[in-house]
């Protein structure tokens, strides 16, 4: 029986992952489970899956789910709260479901406490990648990741020596204006945005789709987790996302890893892994024709996609202000302050302002984090006046 | 420097053997050459690759190749001599580029004298493929596959368990006739079986592919090769010839291994595994658009490949019946003595009506093999009549 905590319990994420948990109660057990303030579907979690604890972001919500369970689960509150519950509990590994840069603290807290870390949060790997797998290497501790084409790129390199790597190629969707002309790029709205054709995702995730950027920052997340520099990773449009990456090797063969579209699919490989359990998502149906379409990235559409390699070649702070800018901006279209087309532009502006620095400590990345945002709140209301 | 046999040197898969090794002069050499008659072709191998020993199929051009290449080369002679030439090499591992049922022996003198073999020889497999494999773990030696399917599945399984596997799914470029209607298959020629679409064999493997019995021997050699049986075993038309195989996992996972259609590429891989080495062969671009199909095979125009499904099932002598049967029956294809529909039927008439044994020795397939042959010829002439 393996033991995971959860962060990010009542998002997409959390949700898929005890959905495979539920799937599993012979060997996956949920022995805590961390979410913001969502009360009401931390209780319903809570009495399915029985954890040992919880942790709330919010100290109100805290309070209400405490007077819920009773004394059977420990309820613990914030964010110490929640690094608190990850140093005391007694598990197999981590499942990081966090959406964006508050992800990155409870992923080093776990690492250094002995825990593997099952990731879905790239921002983690994004804004520290190289600190993260300095900290995992550290305490021989393993990041197995829970994305769909990170997950392809390491069930490729299974059993292969990083060495023999050319090259990766990851697979785009392209999202839901891959057809869009650019001049009608600057009308499409928040709704078409959040319309994804293959994947169903967060918010965040699906507007980063649109932008391109969710491909720029696993660009950035598969050089640091597989220590594979920009210059040898590739992109591909790949509409039906059944291909889910490629790694390339030395002598030309590649290795792709295919499925259909299901998030617990990577989940269950990730807590299954080096072994595999049976499951019902993914397969292939071979019984009737079909086909796989490739086709390279627009990048004058798509510009995210440039920035985030040019963030991965300058490293030091670039990588995280590119990642805080782009948290902010999209918060900033999904509320309507914005058009979709100013997305790219602000990130642009932002990131070359921003005070660079080349060999940051964890609290220097924070503090990019934190002005990077601020500033985009600056251009985002200058803009509205 | 690694150090290899080349059994049917002067042949396709010999030939890019001997390619390989050329353009890694740093890394491989041949140490033994081994082919039928083909005296001039092994005299300018010799001058090439300057091999310890050589072996000629026949008396006479063993008698010239050793007036050629004097005392600096040794010369065997027959089958015992290149049986011998495999005993008596230092070498790491013993290329089997034979084509047919001659194959088998030196396969398995090959394991017996501890020497690994890298196998494109697939009758090796499909007539003995439980002996072999027996012989092979005995010995603790390893078969590695030099068949661009046979690689993609090694390569796939890499690191994997062979328990997780859930289904191979080979692909087949489906031969020069895939869209010919059923009707028309009775007119076509000799040149036109010929002309394979996206590899470029030798005649017998041509004229398999356009049969599909190429696909059922294969899947023959699959089952053996890697302890899977036949029903997890299916076959996807994939007219380009990119996507070399695909292994299912019991998670729903898939695993594909992609490159250009290019054979030195496995023979290579087979020579480096487990490590990998640059080449010129293989890779994809990824800076156009391309698409990779798959559709189901038509068994009805195509029914080789399922009296091989049904050899593999019912096994005992059944997998070297078919075997030599077809062996056979394409030779007189090939001379024009019977129609490209003629090979189905008489395949299926010659192996139902062979004297079946269940666990047969070497020495039973081997006598079903010829007899299995001299009845097809016997039906062969009936027809001619």
């Amino acid at each position: 029986m393996k033991r995971f905590i959860i962060l990010g319990s009542t998002g997409s994420i959390g949700r898929s992952s005890l959905d495979v948990i539920g799937s599993n109660p012979d060997h996956f057990t949920a022995v805590g489970l961390a979410c913001g303030s969502s009360v009401k579907k931390m209780c319903e979690q809570v009495l399915r899956f029985k954890p040992a604890a919880v942790s709330m972001d919010s100290p109100e919500a805290a309070s209400e789910v405490r007077s819920f369970v009773g004394t059977k689960t420990k309820v613990y509150e914030g964010i110490d709260g929640m690094n608190e519950m990850i140093r005391e509990l007694d598990v197999d590994g981590v499942i990081n479901g966090l959406v964006g840069s508050v992800g990155m603290l409870p992923t080093l807290t776990a690492l250094e406490n002995g825990k593997d870390v099952l990731l879905a949060n790239k921002e983690t790997m994004v804004m520290a990648g190289r600190i993260v797998m300095e900290t995992a290497n550290r305490f021989g501790r393993r990041i197995v990741p829970i994305d769909s084409e990170m997950s392809a790129i390491y069930q490729c390199m299974k059993g292969e020596d990083r060495k023999s790597v050319k090259r990766l190629i990851l697979t785009a969707s392209g999202g839901p204006f891959i057809d869009v002309p650019l001049e009608d790029l600057y009308d499409v709205t928040v709704g078409q945005a959040l319309n994804h054709p293959t994947w169903d995702m967060g918010a965040k995730n699906t507007i980063d789709s649109a932008t391109l950027m969710n491909k720029g920052l696993e660009v950035i997340e598969a050089s640091f987790l597989f220590g594979i520099p920009g210059d040898k990773i590739d992109v591909t449009i790949h509409r039906s996302s059944i291909a889910h990456s490629f790694v390339e090797y030395l002598d030309g063969s590649l290795l792709c890893q295919v499925s259909k579209p299901d998030m617990r699919l990577a989940i269950q490989y990730a807590m299954t892994d080096p072994e595999r359990l049976p499951s019902l998502y993914g397969g292939l149906d071979f019984s009737a024709p079909f086909s796989l379409t490739f086709e390279p990235p627009d990048t004058k559409r798509f510009p995210c996609l440039l920035f985030a390699f040019e963030a991965l070649k300058k490293g030091g702070t670039a990588p995280a202000a590119i990642n805080g800018a782009n948290e902010q901006v999209v918060k900033a279209f999904e509320s309507g302050k914005i058009l979709f087309m100013d997305i790219p532009e602000i990130i642009k502006r932002v990131v070359d302002g921003h005070d660079f620095i080349s060999e940051p400590t964890i609290e220097e990345l924070l503090e990019t984090d934190i002005k990077t945002k601020r500033v985009m709140d600056e251009i985002v209301s200058l803009m509205r006046e």
